[in-house]
C-alpha cells in the first residue's frame, strides 16, 4: 500500500510502497480516506522525541471506512482505567506503532467510533488528537463553566483553535494571544473578544481582563506573565511547552488566589467519547489550513514546521 | 485588658494595657486563655505583610470561655460564598482588625466552635489557623486519598508538621524534608517512613519514592526538584513560599505526569469545620514546642523568628 514513510532518522518523509497492515482479532482494517498532521510528527522526523522507532508510517489522526461505515480513530493507545492519568503503557497512534499516512491501518475496534455526521471526511480528519487534547485540559483538567472567561494562547495552532472553538460554544468570553496580526483577524472572525500579539514587547501590560481559565502550549520565561493574568480560582492547563522551562513564577500570586497550574496530555477514552458528542451536538468544524496529497505528505510536512498555519494540515488519502 | 501590642513598625512587641473590646450585635466577648504564633505575625512586626495598620493586637489563634463553655476560634473572616477562593472582603483575624494576644476578644457568633474535647486548651489554642491551612490544601485542593504517598517539606512548621500529622491518620505513607537531622529525629518518631535533610546537597537524589501528594511551603529554587519527585497525576499542594520565585520548572515532566500545582490559602467555614471534626474523630493533638506566658510574648516572638521551633508556640493568657 502507498504510505508516507520515516524510513530513518535525518532524512525526508518519503511516499513509499509498503505492506499492508495483518488482520487480527478484536482489530478491524480501516481503508483510510484522509488524515492530519501533528507537531508530534514534525518532532518525531527531527529526533525531537523519545523512542523514536525506524521505519515507522507517520500519523495519529485518521478517518476512513470499514464495511462501508465512515469511522474516526481515537488515537490514544492503553491509556488504562485512571482518569486522572495515563497508563505506562499509554501510546499515541503513530509511534511506536504505524500510524494512520497509509492507505490501510488495523486498529483495535474499541478505538474506532463512527464519523460525526455533520463532519466532511476531511474536517473529521482534522479532530481526533487536537480536538481529544482540546477538551481534556478545557473540561476533564480545567472544568471549564459558560460563565468563564478564558485566555487561549498560540491561536494558530491545532489545539488552541479547537480549544478556542470549544470554549467559544460552551458560551465563554474568549481572549487569544498569536503572533502576527493577521492570524488575530482569523481568531477574531471566529469570534474572540480580544486578541493580543505576544511579539509586541510587554503584551501582556495590554490586557485588562483577569482570565478564570488559561490554556497554553508555549511555556518558557512568557509563561510568568500568564500568572499575573489570572482570576482568583483560576486554572492554568498546560499540554506542552515550546519554548521551554518555567522561570520567575510568582507563588504569592498564586497561593493567594488559589490559582490551580494543571498539566494535560491527550486523553482518555472517555474524553475522546465525550469530544465526538460535544462537537456534534454544537455542530463544531475544525478549522483546516490546507489539504494536500498524501502524495505531497514532505510538503505538507515542510508547511507544519514553518509553522505558518492556522488550522489543521489535512492529507487527502 | 493586658494585651500583645505592636504600637508602631520597627519597634518590638509589647506587653502593655489596652481598653478592652466592646460588644457588637451577633457578636460574643470572649475571655482568651490560649493563643499561638503563626509566622505572619513575626513578618507583620518585621513590616513584611500588606496592609498593616498600628497599633494592633496581633495574633489569629485563640481558645478562651464563653458563658462557661470552651471555646476555638476560626480565624478566617468572611471567606464568602465561593469555596474555591476567598473573596476580596477576605480577612486574617489579627490584621487588619485586632486579634487573640489579649485578655479579651469580641468575635461574631459564627466564627465561634466550642473546643475539640480530647484537646487541653493549650494544644487547642495551636491548631486553628495552622490546622485549617494543612486541612485545605491536603484535602480541599489535593484531594488527599489514603492511599497516597506524601512528601511535606520542613517539618517544623506549624502547617507542616499538622500536615504530616493529618495525612498520617487518613493512613497515607508520609515522607519528610527538614533543615536538621533532629527534626528529621522528631518527624520519624511521629511515623514517617522517610527523611532528608534539604542542607544536603542533591537531597533529592537520595529520594527513591515518587510522590502523588507534596505539601510545600519554601517554594524558590528547590521547588524544581519537587517536580521530577512527582507520580503520575500528583498534586503539589502549596501554602507559602519563603524562599520565593519558582524557576527552571520542567514543564514536560508536569504535563505528561498529568501534575496538579495547587495554590492554597487558609481555607473556608467549612473548611474550618471539617478539619474540626477530622481532628476529634482521629484524636490528633497538636504538636507544641513551647508555652510562654502573654507578658512573655516578645520572647515568643524572638524564638518563632529564629525558626528553630518543633511545632507551635503557644501562649498563656
Amino acid at each position: 500500500m502507498k504510505s508516507l514513510l520515516l524510513a530513518e532518522l535525518g532524512i525526508p518523509i518519503e511516499f513509499a510502497n509498503v505492506e499492508g497492515p495483518k488482520s487480527q482479532k478484536n482489530h478491524s482494517i480501516i481503508d483510510l480516506h484522509a488524515s492530519a498532521l501533528n507537531h508530534r510528527d514534525v518532532w518525531i522526523t527531527k529526533g525531537m522525541y523519545p523512542g523514536i522507532v525506524t521505519p515507522i508510517i507517520l500519523g495519529s489522526d485518521g478517518v476512513g471506512k470499514v464495511d462501508g461505515k465512515n469511522v474516526i480513530i481515537n488515537p490514544g493507545i492503553n491509556w488504562g482505567a485512571n482518569e486522572s492519568v495515563q497508563s505506562n503503557d499509554f501510546e499515541v497512534l503513530g509511534l511506536p506503532r504505524n500510524g494512520t499516512f497509509a492507505e490501510k491501518i488495523c486498529i483495535e475496534n474499541k478505538y474506532i467510533y463512527s464519523k460525526p455526521e455533520h463532519l466532511s471526511i476531511l474536517e473529521a480528519a482534522a479532530l481526533p488528537l487536537a480536538g481529544v487534547t482540546a477538551y481534556r485540559v478545557l473540561f476533564s483538567r480545567c472544568q471549564l463553566k459558560s460563565t468563564d472567561k478564558v485566555l487561549v494562547t498560540g491561536a494558530g495552532g491545532g489545539v488552541a483553535l479547537m480549544a478556542i472553538q470549544f470554549a467559544l460554544a460552551n458560551g465563554c468570553e474568549v481572549h487569544v494571544t498569536c503572533g502576527s496580526d493577521e492570524k488575530l483577524g482569523r481568531a477574531i472572525e471566529l469570534g474572540v473578544s480580544g486578541g493580543y500579539n505576544y511579539k509586541k514587547e510587554d503584551w501582556y501590560k495590554d490586557v485588562k481582563v483577569h482570565f478564570d481559565i488559561i490554556i497554553d502550549s508555549a511555556g518558557g520565561d512568557s509563561f510568568q506573565h500568564l500568572v499575573k493574568l489570572c482570576a482568583p480560582g483560576a486554572r492554568i492547563g498546560f499540554y506542552g511547552a515550546t519554548l521551554g522551562k518555567y522561570n520567575n513564577l510568582n507563588p504569592q500570586l498564586l497561593f493567594w488566589r488559589q490559582v490551580s497550574i494543571l498539566g494535560s496530555t491527550m486523553g482518555s477514552d472517555a474524553d475522546f467519547k465525550s469530544m465526538l458528542d460535544f462537537v456534534s451536538k454544537n455542530k463544531i468544524h475544525p478549522i483546516i489550513d490546507e489539504v494536500f496529497d498524501l502524495k505531497d505528505g514532505a510538503k505538507a510536512f515542510d508547511k507544519m514546521a514553518a509553522g505558518k498555519q492556522f488550522g489543521k494540515i489535512v492529507l487527502q488519502h
